[in-house]
This record gives C-alpha cells, structure tokens and sequence, in this order.
C-alpha cells in the first residue's frame, strides 16, 4: 500500500482529497490528512476506511519528520510560508513533495540535491499557477512545432462566482485561502508591454488595471499578477515583445480594493492592540490623518482617498462593513488580520451558489519561415462548479495533484529535481485527464496584421 | 587575554574597533574583526598587535561557529536580517552577543533560552535605537521618582549632516547602512497621538511629516519611525496618551523621498534584467505608465506624480541623477539596489565636512498627588563629528557597544536574557561613560498648561 501525506486541509484541498480517496481502493493507497485544525482534516476524510486525520501543526520538528518519513508523496496544501520547512524535510527522507504555491529562491536552490537523492519538488501543481503553466507549455510547444515564433504571450487566471451568481456589491466570492486575496500585490508587479519593461509598485497595482473580454463571459478587468517576467525564461519565451500574468475580476473590484490599499489597511507587520474589542470603523480611522477627524466617518474617508462620499466606492466600502462601529472580534493582530475576518464573513460562497475558474491565453504569433499572415491565439479555459458541494476552484486545483501524484505512484514521472509542470512528460499527461474531467481550452485564431510597433522588433 | 569578535567592518565601527583597541592593552582584550570583505576588516584593524581581520562570511556555519566560540562576546554589526543566525550560534556556544540592531521577534522568543544558559543577548546597543532607549529610560525612572506621571513621550532621532556642512541640495550624507535608508518605513509606521492610534502606510509616510523645533539647530521634519506603540511596554508607559518615535532630517528630504516612495523605486522583490547595464532614466520610465510616454522625461514624471515639472522637487530628483541616460553599473537586480548605489555615490560625506547626531526626548508630565503644575520637559543631545575622522554616527553607535562590552567582561554586567539597555545596571554605567566621552543630554522644563483634551484623560 503506498503512503499519500495530505498537509492542511483547507477550501481548495475538498475535491483533491475526495478524489485521492476514490482511487485509493483501486490504486492502493492510504491517504493521510493533517492539519493544525483535526476537525477541518475529518471533514475531508470523513470516514473513509483508506483515510485518516490526524493534528499536524507545521513547526512541530518531530511530529512533520516522522510523518514525512512514512509517506511516499507528500502533498503541501500548506500556505507557502511553510514551503521551504515542508521540502527540506522531504529532501533530508528522500520522499517526493507536490506543491500548488509558488516556488520560491530557497526551493528552486534545492535543484540540486532534489537530483542527487532522486526526489522530485514539483510546485505550481494547482490551478494559477498550475493548470494555466501547463497549458501555456502545450501550446507553445506547439507553436514552435508548428513554425511559430511568439511575439506576445499574455496570460490570465481567475476564480469568481459564476455569472449571474454574484451575491455580493463587490461580486467576489473567497473560494481559496483569503489571506492571499488581501496580500495579493503586495510585492508589486512586473511585466513587459511592446518591448518595455513596467514596474506598478503595491499602492497602484489596482489601478493599473485594464479590460480583457472573456468568450462567453464578456468585460473583465485585469490586473498585473507578481513577476511576469520571471516566466520568460521557465517558457523559453526570451525573446518575445510583451509577457503579462495577470488576473481576472469582474469589473468594479480593483476600484474599490485600490483605496483599501491606498488607507493601507493590508499590512502584515504593524500589530494594533486589542484589535478584536476594536470596530472596523474604529480601526479604519487610525489610518486617516488627525486632520480631518470629527467629520462624519463617509466625509473623513471621502476627503482623504478623493472619493465622492455618495460614489459606489464608498458604497462598496460600507458594505463590506469597513464604516461599522461592530466589534471585530478576530484573531491576531493586524490589518490584514482583520481584513481576512471581513472577507471571510462578508464574500462567502453562499449555499446554492456556484464559482468558476477561468484560464485565458492571448499569444501573438508569426510565422518568419513561412508566408503564413500573424495570428493572435486565444485558448481559453471556463470551469463552472456543477453545484454538486465542490467549488470549481477545489475541483481545479486539486484535479491536477491528484492526476500528478498518480502518475508518481505508478512510475510515470520519472523526473527529479526542484521543477515546475512545464516538461511535457508532465503536462501532457495531466491536460490529458483534465481533458476527461472537463477542464478543457477551447482554442481560436485570428489573422492579424502586424502593426509598425511590430514590425519594428 | 578576553577575546572580542566584531562581525561586520561597516561604516559604523570605524570608531568601534579604534576604541576597543586602544583599550586593547590595558584591559588585556584580543579584538577580531570579521567581514564578507577581508580588506574592509583590514583597513579597521590596521597593524595592531591586538588585532586580527578575517574574511568571514555570516552563511558558513562551520566558519561562524568556530569563530563564535572562540570568542568570549560577540559584537555583531550585521545587517539585522542576520541577526537570529548569529544569536542562534551563540546561544548554542554560552557566548554573549551585543548589537546595534533592533530586536525582532525571534530574538525576543530565546530570553528564556538565554537566561538558562547564562547568556545575554542585548540588541539596540547603538544610537537608534540604543542612546535614546538608554537616555529615555533613564530620564523616565527619575521623573516617576519625582512623582511625576508621563502623559506625552515623543523621541526623536537624526544623523544628519552638522549646521552648515550640507554638500548637497538634499542636506543628508550616507553616515550608514545606505540600504536601511532606502527601505526606512517600508513597513509602515504606527504611533499614538492623544490617545487616537494612526497607521501610515509605506507609501504615506514621508508625506505624514510634522515640524520639530531643536534648540540651536532650528526646525527640522520629522516622520514616523516604525512601530512607536511597540516601546510603551518597553518602557513602561502604558498608561500615556502621546507615543511617538520619529526620525528628524532637514526641510525638503521627505517632500523628494515621498516621490520616490510614489514610484516605487524602493522594492527588494522585482527583479530588474540587466540592471548594471540600464540608464537610471531607463529605469525610472519603466515605473511611469505606458500611456504618458513618448514627452520629456521631466513632463513625464512630473505628470505622473502631480508635481512641478520646474519645482524644487524634480530638480532634486534630477540632481540625485535618476533622470540622467548614465550607466547604472551598480551590483544587485532591484529598485532597491539601484538607489543604494546612487545614494552611495551622490550623497558621500565629503572629506573635511562634518555629520552630527541628534536625539531629543520631549515629555509631557504631570504630577497627580502635588500642586507641581504640568511640565514639557525636552532633554536635547547633539553629538557633532569632530573632524578626527570619525563621523558622530560612527562614534555615536561605538559608543555604547564598547561601553557595555567592557562592563560584561569587568563581570559589572550580570544580567542575562533577551534584553534591550533599558535596565538600569546596564543605562547608568553606560550614560556615565558616554558622558565623558562629550554624549551629553541637556534638559529644559517649561510649564504648560494643561490642554481641554488632556484633562479629559
């Protein structure tokens, strides 16, 4: 019986273990879930006689050593700050660890030794990054094949609710870990436009934002993702023009996210006292200047940001209860702290409702060997949940791991190293069954012609 | 024969090293200066036959541990992101570290540790923090002696260039790490003003500036320096309405830095290719939208940040070279690398001018049980570089790390744990000596009346 060690148990890991229990009885696995939290593992493994929960607290040496070293894969769901514990571990017992976070320097700098001892650090194995790297790969490869060379590659990803399925102003639901909504930008953002590098610092990422249309979905807007540039080389796309990851959001939520940044209220270091006898608007005011307090809260806020105090931005503000004189009563300690507690209570997936996932790539190609005319590609990617108790995120996520840990247990990834999906015996494999659980990129070409901006490059 | 270990041979232990080894002799002390860089310890130490320089590199273990035990207390004058490394490894070997670093909270987690092994671990040694703990808690402790209650507690701290010794149109000289100069308020700051809590986000807080008036210097601006709230349990002010710790510069740095902030210049994260082998103005344009470039870059800036396209502010910019087309040159990747070096380059202390250090405490007491009517007490120290070729930074932060390390190995200092100078045993001793080395803090009472607004506390 081969050993599957699930760490965290959170939103996105409901389908993943659900599946992984599935095939257990066919495969022969044991699937073993751990978290900090010993009712959220149970959740995930109910009663199931190939699983078990047990309580898995990250810092606990001994506890994660012995684990590890009984497990033949081990899947991090843990948040990414714990990546780096997770994978040296897994390094020192020479067991295989999955990952969905993003790999960082210090798990990249394991390349090394993760070859040596045979052991495989796969990260970005979920849906964004994930499943959008390993389509991304394929049809690259594919263009190249085909005589293409690319000049553009744009990328999108986003989880929201499913059209006609928002139940809040703000038309977001939380379908992932909250804490990586209100950080999100936080490190600002990178990427290149028509040859020139753009650099948006965290205070204007959400408002350095533009409009992308979704076949089937219409206008949404984007906002830059990280680093994009970094992904030049893991494509092999040095040489191309422009390379944007962004991310996808119905209109309106970058307008309003923008001034929470600009009051400054995600910050993970300044720890306010007594923050959970506090209210929200009791905290939102410590971040308004002296100045203009005694106001009513609306005027206050209107003057400092430079928003109308009437404007569906102040409205959305008030919503999200961020004016309220309620008791906040969270735990920890600082503004992302409480920020987390909103999102969570405010934007939850509401029962009945369903989310969607939506993968879009936007590459400009031409063919220098040939007399074919330029083309912009779109593949595009829409996963609705079927309301059958999974969202489309989980569902996303978690297919690709699973697909992945299955082809590790059965010897079909004969890969070591610290990696990321982009080699083809990895991707193909894995889009493959996607493609029989209905994660499927609908593709279409248009002949463009090239603008003198083009021409020049 | 003692032995003492200075890891770092940075600006600031110029004076450090001198005056450890001219008491060298005396005290029967061996003094070893290590550095990533073997001729910068070098040129520390010199010839002396008390002396050694070494190449030490903080991320060998093996090299750190032997050096740590072989030393009887380490003064480390890292940058603070190596701190728990080296605490870690002399905790482990019994040994004594001193440094000029503020505690973060892993070295506040090893007091118990510590104190088990006898070992004290004593961070913010140097000026700031160090002089302005020492001095504050000192003028503190005798204020409560004299039945006084503290309402107010505001602390400043500068190193600037002396009155009349500015070389340049920004008025400020690198008399220290450059990198912390460019990150300063990166995390935001937190203070307590009249009981009301305020938070200034990175991005606000060279614009969050008030005047500060020094006796004999004149008026100077001052921003919030991190987390004030965090030193009310330090020093036992609890119970305060007024909690302030801030940094003092001439007139005009922070209207200048606060656009550079705007643009996002300072980022440790974003990797720029080829940084050395771009123009600054090259740079610069890639944190200015695309849409406003192809006019002037003087046009550009000044339309992107709302500023005078002819005002003071863009000819400092343009005087600091960030709109020159000159070659960056410099090492490291990031925006931060880049005004490290510029700031490196364009803000030396000139040969033959003077730096000077300021630190200004101004309290607001009351006294509950007599008819002594309220007082603001500012007690003023301004230590100007003699010319001798020590700066007053460098002689400011040696100070008191030499002061201290020379009462612990007298056996004068029997405290252990995870501490900050704000024992007695440890600030009078030190004070005294400081005092004779012309460290003198002049202290003015006036009385005030009490504000509506007090009185309602």
């Amino acid at each position: 019986m081969r050993q599957i060690l699930v760490l965290g148990a959170g939103q996105s890991t409901a389908f993943l273990v659900t599946k992984l229990l599935e095939e257990a009885g066919h495969e022969d696995w044991f699937v073993t879930v751990g978290d900090l939290n010993l009712a959220a593992a149970r959740r995930r493994v109910k009663e199931h006689p190939r699983g078990n929960a047990i309580r898995f607290d990250v810092n606990d040496a001994e506890l994660r050593s012995t684990q590890i070293q009984r497990a033949d894969v081990v899947i991090n769901m843990l948040p990414a700050s714990f990546l780096d514990l997770v994978a040296w571990d897994c390094l020192n017992h020479g067991r295989h660890m999955l990952s969905v976070s993003y790999r960082d320097q210090s798990i990249r700098d394991l390349d090394r030794d993760a070859k040596r001892k045979g052991v495989l650090l796969l990260c970005e194995m979920g849906l964004d990054p994930g499943i959008d790297h390993m389509s991304a790969m394929s049809l690259i490869h594919r263009i190249h094949a085909d005589g293409g060379r690319i000049m553009g590659f744009r990328s999108y990803g986003s989880g929201i609710p499913a059209k006609d399925q928002e139940s809040n102003p703000l038309q977001y639901v939380i379908t992932w870990n909250p804490r990586n909504v209100v950080m999100a930008g936080f490190e600002g953002a990178q990427y290149m436009e028509n040859k020139k590098i753009k650099i948006v610092p965290f205070h204007q990422v959400f408002q350095h934002t533009w409009s992308v249309e979704v076949e089937g979905i219409g206008s949404l807007e984007a906002y830059a993702n990280r680093d994009s540039m970094a992904y030049m080389e893991t494509f092999g796309l040095q040489h191309v023009h422009t390379m944007i990851r962004g991310t996808l959001r119905y209109p309106g939520w970058s307008e309003t996210w923008r001034q929470i940044v600009r009051l400054g209220l995600p910050t993970e270091t300044l720890r306010i006292p007594r923050l959970a006898d506090r209210t929200y608007g009791e905290v939102v005011r410590m971040f308004l200047p002296l100045n203009i307090q005694g106001a009513p809260m609306e005027q206050q806020l209107a003057q400092f940001l430079d928003i109308s105090p009437t404007g569906k931005i102040m409205e959305n503000l008030r919503w999200l209860g961020l004016l309220s004189e309620e008791r906040i009563g969270c735990k920890g300690s600082t503004g992302t702290d409480m920020l987390v507690h909103l999102l969570k209570t405010k934007l939850p997936l509401l029962p009945g409702l369903r989310d969607m996932v939506i993968l879009l790539h936007e590459l400009d190609v031409e063919y220098p060997r040939s007399k074919r005319r330029p083309e912009r590609i779109r593949s595009t990617m829409i996963l609705e949940s079927e309301g059958n108790g999974f969202t489309a995120m989980s569902q996303s996520v978690g297919l690709p791991v699973a697909s992945a840990v299955k082809l590790l247990l059965c010897g079909k990834l004969p890969l070591t190293g610290s990696l990321l999906p982009t080699h083809p015996s990895i991707y193909a494999p894995v889009l493959a069954e996607l493609r029989q659980s209905g994660v499927v990129f609908v593709e279409k070409r248009e002949t463009v012609t090239p603008t003198p901006e083009r021409r020049q490059g």
